[in-house]
């Protein structure tokens, strides 16, 4: 009985999912569930990110947060369409509430969607939101042991950003143990260092969104 | 009814919390909690801290993880018990997983238990383990809306650190934002700035760590 009301709920969870990958194959949008820890520097790259393509890609973004529309405010002034979806007290975003999320947007009016999910190296990797793909972030202060430790976020990412790459000549991080254990989980996604400071590496990323759009929508 | 199934796990969960509380006060040991998001510090935090106390202060360790053994291999050589928890896909420790643990100690040698939890600043928050106290961190690189964004980490907390502060002089980060967050949500708790890099600060956290101690148990 326990049982059956779980699985009831997961499959009605990825029901919705499903349904809202329909919605933006209709529109021909291409989704990104972006996902790390907190303050691994997901709202610094969307601010990075969403300008440079502004002539080529129109963007849209929705930002999960327990509270606060800080992450909201800050992306706001970058001239894509942004709402802040606030989980209370739930550790990740859920299919119900990126449908939630959609109706607010104009699905025909934009060609990418990043979905910035909730601060956490765990729980937002099991829910399927009805993105194309998945970005995963680690930032260098973190520490080069996170891929072993958290593989269920770094296993099924499509791209791995190695953020805050200024930081490496204050810090003791081996990028060699990174791709070392990347290698025994993961061997389709590329890792992309990058500094959202510097921009040291932005391109990269920039080109790599590029061509997904290019390959799974034309 | 399905409220009641979740009632009835939570009111068990907390039973089992208390039963690993009041085994720790038959043997007088105190108990810490150490939260924060992956990568943050924890295990760097409490590898200096248990040397330095080590005359005075008799620790032991219990650490969580989804997977690996690299936090107790990283803490094995402090001279104290430790004994590694590996949650599976479960993002916090629970009161049972520790009451596992407290099993594999022996708790009439030891003045301290420190209780590492998953890296996570959202959901280890809401599980009493049976702890007296709790610690929580914060990184620099993390940024300074961490407060404000996730309350239910900093509002109960008993003490909060903020761990790597050698990183200040090339980060943006300003402290009294921090301080202004916590006092919205919570005036109890002392703030600590250290690194455990550099060292600084680190007594201050051994003062309060010997102060409460004293005061709770003796």
């Amino acid at each position: 009985m326990k049982i059956n009301v779980v699985k009831s709920v997961l499959a009605a969870s990825g029901a919705v999912a499903e349904e809202n990958r329909r919605r933006l194959n209709d529109a021909s949008v291409l989704a990104i569930n972006v996902l790390s820890a907190p303050g691994s520097g997901k709202t610094s790259l969307l601010e990075k990110t969403v300008p440079p393509l502004a002539e080529e890609l129109r963007c849209a973004i929705l930002v999960g947060d327990l509270q606060t529309t800080r992450d909201a405010e800050r992306l706001g002034g970058l001239g894509a369409p942004v709402t802040q979806i606030n989980t209370g007290r739930s550790c990740h975003l859920s299919p119900t509430e990126v449908a939630e999320g959609l109706k607010t947007i104009d699905l025909e009016q934009i060609d990418l969607l990043f979905i910035e999910n909730v601060g956490n190296m765990v729980c937002p990797a099991a829910f399927d939101l009805g993105e194309h793909l998945r970005a995963a972030l680690l930032s260098t202060p973190e520490g080069d042991d996170k891929v072993a430790k958290y593989p269920t976020l770094f296993q099924p990412a499509d791209v791995i950003l190695l953020t805050k790459v200024d930081l490496l000549s204050v810090l003791d991080f081996d990028i060699g143990r990174v791709r070392d254990d990347l290698s025994r989980i993961n061997t389709r996604a590329p890792l992309i260092e990058l500094s959202c400071k510097t921009l040291e590496g932005v391109d990269l990323w920039l080109d790599w969104l590029r061509g997904q759009y290019r390959s799974l929508h034309k």
